[in-house]
């Protein structure tokens, strides 16, 4: 049998010209990549390290074709691996078993912005960027703030994203009211809906919700919309030490004020943002900075906040409390926060990253122990995160190492690294998901028992594992 | 095989002397009680038509307990039943199979309350108003607010309990951190944890919230608390029709004040109130009322907002506005809001309930084809509800009714109503459930593709259906 192979233990087709013709009538021969023409970007996602070429791309237009598609894909025994940006940080989009790669970017339209009942409906392939425009034009606000702004909502939903907001507003899961999801054998259903409770069976939204498109496929979405605040200021604390900014955290939580935002900068960090930016931080005195933002409709209760959160952290050992309140100056500041990841990535040849989530004491300590492994490996190890929600991204660089001393150095580093946050009852990811690189530790963390629901999960919803095979569960 | 029978298609054991003596030196005598040992309360729930005995009634203390319980049905294929407070609306915690009944009552502790987290951890049988009364003391809130408190937080996380300040604040799912999990098999595990983001691996957690008891039993649980606002005021509105007091409420949302709760009240539920509790309502001089209130931390915030939706009310042909800010005053007004499901009850020989979420702007509508259905029918269907976030509680009353009448009415109105309900594309359960009552209208409203899915997981779960059989799915 020529066209049948083994990957994974599963007997894949691969795709042939008879499939690729039929396939290429479903989106049209000008939305059909095969074979050679599928260029380098839809072999991998934003980190180095795995790549894999699918057989065919189709770039879709509407729920009915991923459908058709996929009842091909079924009956056929065909992998099928679904895109948005790519902008994903563990091979999650990746085509390791070859096979279709479905390409969602041009199901970019909104659909209804519906004010009676604050919600967005819109395709899966809308950029994040654009939903803040579309909706803060009407006075409105998607509160989930994830930094990679071209990332997709439908890959936002599928890695249930958190970003910077999550202090004060949550995450993606929390403003997901409807999905109308393709089974992988082409079926079609919605779930949820353009309501604020539900208690009417078990709970399919959620568990589509950060499943990283792997039992099935996001066509369209109702996102749950909040009135925008009408003020929002931030508060940039400089810091002799790391350490000593960190342990204000857990102080500014409990002395409830609720800011909106509380990330962690470290001097290395912003040096490297200014140069990848070319642009200036507003200051660079000391070792560490704890950036936040507050919001809310009345400029008493924002400044109150922010007030009280500035003396208690003056108090506490901050150097300085600069209130950024002009949009330039903000501009500024959260530019630089929000370059850090590129920044680092120009700052080496090669990196790996860890997205561990641990209880918001646990921050400083954390911090800590990755300063203490860049001394054992010597190895460069930079951070930056969310302070806030304890959810730390942390990235390991080759900086030139030699290849097999630098995969010894980084599974070392990363097994001690995912070690150390289990022990602080942490998770193996806050935000980024688990993919294909980070599922030897999601195994470690939950061993067999919850490892053995999830592939039964995965066998009622994608029986013939053609659905991004090899993803967050074996 | 005198032991053994068939309910429901699978072959469950029935609990003989043997099984007992076995599952008394679990628990101890003294939390045992065996066939006519087992008292009516343990029959049913709070609404009436659906009773069961169990067989055998377990009082638990601990995880590890019902750990050794589970393994010994599962090895003997005995039903099992999980009960709280047993104030469910659905027959979900009804022994329909017999078998044993868990009651989780007292494992009632509270574990854990983290001030650098903000995070509560307690036994599943803690009562909600514990609850507030535990963490209140410490300023801190724990928003869900669902009229029953003497609900106990297993119940309350099973059913995904919302309550009026979901406006606002969610429901009991945007509060669940982490879990502490037994399955059917005994087996013991923990999902989630102190910590705000999660993107690792499939969203067990959130299965788990609102699966009624069917997959899991849920041991240990950790909540995410809030700081608990300084101000609270409401905002009770009086109008000349309810269908004018509600077409209110989309204009509320849509002014973009965010109120903590938005209640409807109609004249002739008040009236039961008041002859149900002995006390007089502040006003009933009006057909209708919207009752709101409004929390934050600064006076001026919370002022600003009920002023706003007060002129905008009147504008819109509300006859009054009365502002409810004494303690006294206040518990006066909620109080009798929280006595119309016991009042309802109080005024009828028997009631079903329909507790339909619909979106926010299709609550006028829905309200008016109830009046519809009472005059078609001739039947009373007084109903109050949650305006702002859609959940209506709608009860059909027997008074007297011939009882083959009854049925054949109860099954029309019904049928008509969560027919409507999904025109309007609302679910059928807001935040009661399915549990036994209302599986036939999941059933007709999810379809047979959801149903399928639901079941797959049910079987992944548990694959001899032995907990909580025959609820949510077949």
């Amino acid at each position: 049998m020529e066209n049948q192979f083994t990957r994974g233990g599963a007997m894949y087709k691969k795709v042939d010209i008879k499939d690729y013709e039929y396939l290429k009538n479903i989106v049209g021969i000008e939305n059909t990549l095969f074979e050679n023409e599928v260029g380098h970007d839809y072999h991998k996602d934003e980190l180095g390290g795995i790549s894999n070429p699918p057989d065919l791309v189709l770039k879709v237009d509407n729920a009915f074709q991923i459908s058709q598609i996929m009842k091909y894909a079924y009956e056929n025994t065909i992998p099928v691996v679904v895109r948005g940006s790519g902008t994903g940080l563990v091979g999650a989009s990746v085509a390791m078993h070859g096979g279709i790669m479905i390409d969602m970017t041009k199901m970019n339209r909104f659909l209804d912005l519906d004010l009676n009942n604050l919600t967005l409906t819109l395709e899966p392939g809308v950029l994040l960027m654009d939903i803040y425009k579309h909706v803060e034009e009407q006075d409105l606000f998607y509160p989930p703030d994830p930094g990679e702004k071209s990332a997709t909502i439908g890959g936002n939903i599928s890695t249930n994203a958190g970003g910077m907001r999550a202090v004060k507003y949550g995450v993606t899961r929390d403003y997901v009211r409807e999905l109308e999801i393709v089974l992988p054998n082409g079926e079609l259903f919605t779930t949820g809906g353009k309501v604020v409770k539900n208690s009417s069976g078990y709970a399919l939204k959620d568990l589509m919700i950060g499943a990283e498109g792997t039992l099935g496929i996001i066509t369209k979405a109702t996102l749950k919309l909040l009135p925008l605040p009408k003020y929002s200021i931030s508060l940039l604390l400089p810091f002799p030490s790391i350490e000593l900014a960190i342990e204000c955290v857990p102080k500014i939580i409990k002395s409830k004020a609720i800011p909106t935002a509380i990330e962690f900068i470290q001097k290395e960090v912003l040096l490297y943002a200014e140069d990848f930016l070319g642009k200036k931080f507003p200051d660079k005195s000391a070792e560490a900075y704890i950036l936040l933002s507050f919001d809310g409709n009345t400029l008493e209760s924002v400044e109150a906040d922010y007030s009280k959160v500035a003396n208690l952290c003056i108090k506490e050992g901050a150097l300085d409390a600069y209130i950024v309140d002009t949009e330039e100056r903000k501009k500024d500041v959260w530019s630089a926060r929000g370059a850090f990841l590129e920044a680092i990535k120009a700052s080496t040849d090669l990196m790996d990253e860890c997205d561990v989530v641990v209880p918001r004491d646990k921050v400083a300590d954390f911090i800590k122990f990755t300063k203490e492994l860049e001394e054992k490996y010597k190895v460069r190890i930079p951070s930056f995160g969310h302070a806030g929600d304890g959810n730390l991204h942390i990235y390991v660089c080759k900086d030139g190492m030699e290849e097999s001393k630098w995969e010894k150095v980084l599974e070392d580093v990363f097994e001690e690294m995912y070690s150390r946050a289990r022990e602080y009852k942490g998770l193996v990811s806050g935000e980024h998901g688990i993919g294909f690189a980070k599922k030897k530790y999601l195994f470690e963390q939950i061993g067999d028992v919850q490892i053995g629901i999830m592939q039964g999960i995965k066998s009622v919803f994608d029986p013939k594992f053609i659905l991004n095979p090899g993803k967050v569960v074996k």
